[in-house]
């Protein structure tokens, strides 16, 4: 089971993609701004939608049309360069009317386009772009489309994220492909970026659902950049059926493995890709008492800004993770409680080994860095989040995106 | 009823402090890195204890000794340029030592002195330093003293803190007088500093306890400078007894004022020499549905990464706002959401008014900002809270900060 970074989104049968520019973005910019994922024909669809409460026109399109649907759809067209949220019912109208635009293209029912949008929030989209830019894509469809819709999604990303895999199962080969969007507002609560996972499986929308849902706690949800959670994100899955394959159960070990290693691999890079990220850091927390209390002591860690930029400093700073678990509100026990970085324990059972700061200084020159904290509690519930240092380019991209 | 930016917390009859020098900071750097704060004999005191379950040796001890005491105290000694946390058995030894070492300078009980520290956790604290300081600190003691004890707390602090108040009460003139410490890990789920406060009232210590809970959790847990919660932070609060006025109850009006003017002001101190901290930016939430979810959403936007660095660039980006308040978890009702800068609304009931930016940036320009968010649940629970914005700076300071 190999991961291919070639085939994106159009590598299991069954679907074609485009990425366009249509003036959303700057002209000056040149860049890509539409992207269209259409499968063959209306075919089983999940997605899993922000829990931000600010939810934005598109979101709540996508949500009735899959709902409508039943779990069907046969496209997906999404627009970066505005977010079209916070638009109020202008913005209804843009988000219902792109999927309209989509339709008439595909010769297909509106309610089985799902749209979605990323890019500054609170200003209107242009319906009339986005209309001559679905037009466009659908006529550049094709199985090559797969790395620019991968690059027409992006923000301020600073490179595309594709990948696929082809695994064999008892009754046959099955592919899932994928591409995602990510960079700012990146946090575990939800889906929390822009996800997209194709597979050729035949399967149940629920089925896909629930599976979907599954994958996504282990991987977009365990990542963070910043701790923010955006207005507009989404994971979308949709399923051709153009595999021998039929996936009858949610828990299915070959079908989520797939989408485990795809999504796993697209929420790393997204992470990798993070606002200002020089290091990729894996967060494992072991020893809590609960499944709950790894998460919390996981999320605090993943988003402490002194955690965060200790790293960035190259700092073996393990003071501020046992500071971080210990607000975190999990059950924590200093005395017993260990955090190694690397492979190098700092702080053992409650005791620290500063002579080995020296070592854990040169683990963390690396570009991806583990670092381990046991809570100390005995109980053996575990977590594994994924999150990035903390840089000044963070603090600088920040403080200028609109101005 | 003015702040006085003089006396501190000498202001108030009966007590003396001392700052100095003992070695715990290196040499070269000439800080003061003891500081003393005496009473002229056991008093009411109280304290309020950082709640991270990575308590360090000091916390533990002054807890302990306020509980055996009955809360009576004689003194505070504070070191800076080590936390003493994460420091196992021998920590414990030291911070009794600290206290035992005061206890002998000023021939009191042991149980009659509170200690704190405040440095990098994970490092012993070395208690010859500590002894050679206390003693040397003890023969200093006066009511000058004040403007050494509030630079001996320091640690990457820009500036010392201290201020003092007197207020006219129907049975005579109290006088409060404080100071503390902030910069990094300045959260707010606890008192998250070193904050003293001192009065002259005559007051049980129950009374006390209760009055400096109600005060804090108004001044310096409504403050955030990056969302971390430190494992030594306190506020302790001594009353001396020596005006004529007694104070029986917790809600006392005159008394709480006078706390909470000291409290706040220094609170809002802590902010504005947060680390890289240029603006101080008072986040007011209203609107709310309920006084829990007012906290949520003022702690989420005070802690957001995007709202704080599009802040430092002066961006009126208030969708960032709409976002943190749509993901703190508090009720949020979109189309009825208003956000304004200064007295801007850039987002009023569900609709933007962009035309507006530039007006909103000219606010932002100032070093003192406001930003108002109204949830729109039609509720009228309210809260505030302060915070800084987020630069580069920030992210410098903690990333060079032990190496």
């Amino acid at each position: 089971m190999t991961l291919s970074l070639e085939g994106g989104v159009t590598a299991p049968q069954g679907f074609r993609a485009a990425g366009v520019h249509c003036g959303i973005k700057p002209a000056s910019a040149g860049a890509l701004d539409l992207a269209l994922l259409a499968a063959d024909g209306p075919v089983a669809a999940a997605a899993v939608f922000t829990t931000n409460r600010a939810v934005a026109a598109p979101v709540i399109v996508s949500r009735e049309h899959l709902a409508r649907s039943g779990g069907v759809a046969a496209a997906v067209v999404t627009n970066s360069g505005c977010a079209n949220a916070c638009t109020g019912a202008p913005g209804m109208d843009v988000a219902r009317g792109m999927a309209e635009a989509a339709a008439r293209a595909l010769h297909c029912d509106p309610r089985h386009v799902l749209v979605a949008s990323t890019g500054v929030i609170g200003v209107q989209l242009d319906l009339g772009k986005v209309r001559s830019g679905v037009d466009d894509a659908a006529r550049r469809l094709s199985v090559e489309g797969w790395s620019a819709a991968s690059r027409a999604i992006m923000t301020t990303d600073p490179f595309p994220k594709s990948c696929a895999i082809s695994v064999k199962s008892s009754s046959g080969t099955i592919t899932v492909g994928g591409m995602a969007k990510g960079s700012g507002m990146i946090e575990p609560r939800m889906a929390t970026m822009l996800g997209y996972l194709t597979t050729d499986v035949i399967i149940e929308p629920d089925v896909l659902s629930k599976a979907l849902r599954r994958v996504v706690d282990e991987t977009f949800n365990a990542i963070s950049v910043d701790g923010e959670c955006s207005t507009n994100d989404c994971v979308f899955a949709l399923a051709s059926g153009r595999s021998d394959v039929t996936v009858t159960r949610d828990d299915d070990p070959a079908f989520l493995d797939a989408l485990r290693a795809v999504a796993g691999h697209l929420s790393r890079e997204i992470v990798r890709g993070g606002e200002g990220a020089t290091k990729l850091v894996t967060v494992r927390i072991v020893g809590a008492a609960s499944h709950a209390d790894a998460w919390l002591a996981a999320r605090t860690i993943a988003n402490s800004p002194l955690v965060k930029t200790a790293i960035h400093g190259g700092d073996p700073n393990w003071g501020r993770l046992v500071a971080a678990a210990g607000r975190s509100g999990a059950a924590f026990v200093l005395d017993r409680a260990s955090v190694s970085i690397g492979d190098i324990p700092l702080f053992a059972r409650g005791v620290p080994h500063d002579d080995r700061a020296r070592a854990a200084a040169d683990v963390l020159k690396a570009r991806e860095i583990t670092v381990t904290v046991d809570l100390g509690t005995g109980g053996d519930q575990q977590a594994t989040m994924w999150t990035c240092d903390f840089s000044a380019e963070y603090v600088k991209i920040n403080a200028e995106y609109r101005t």
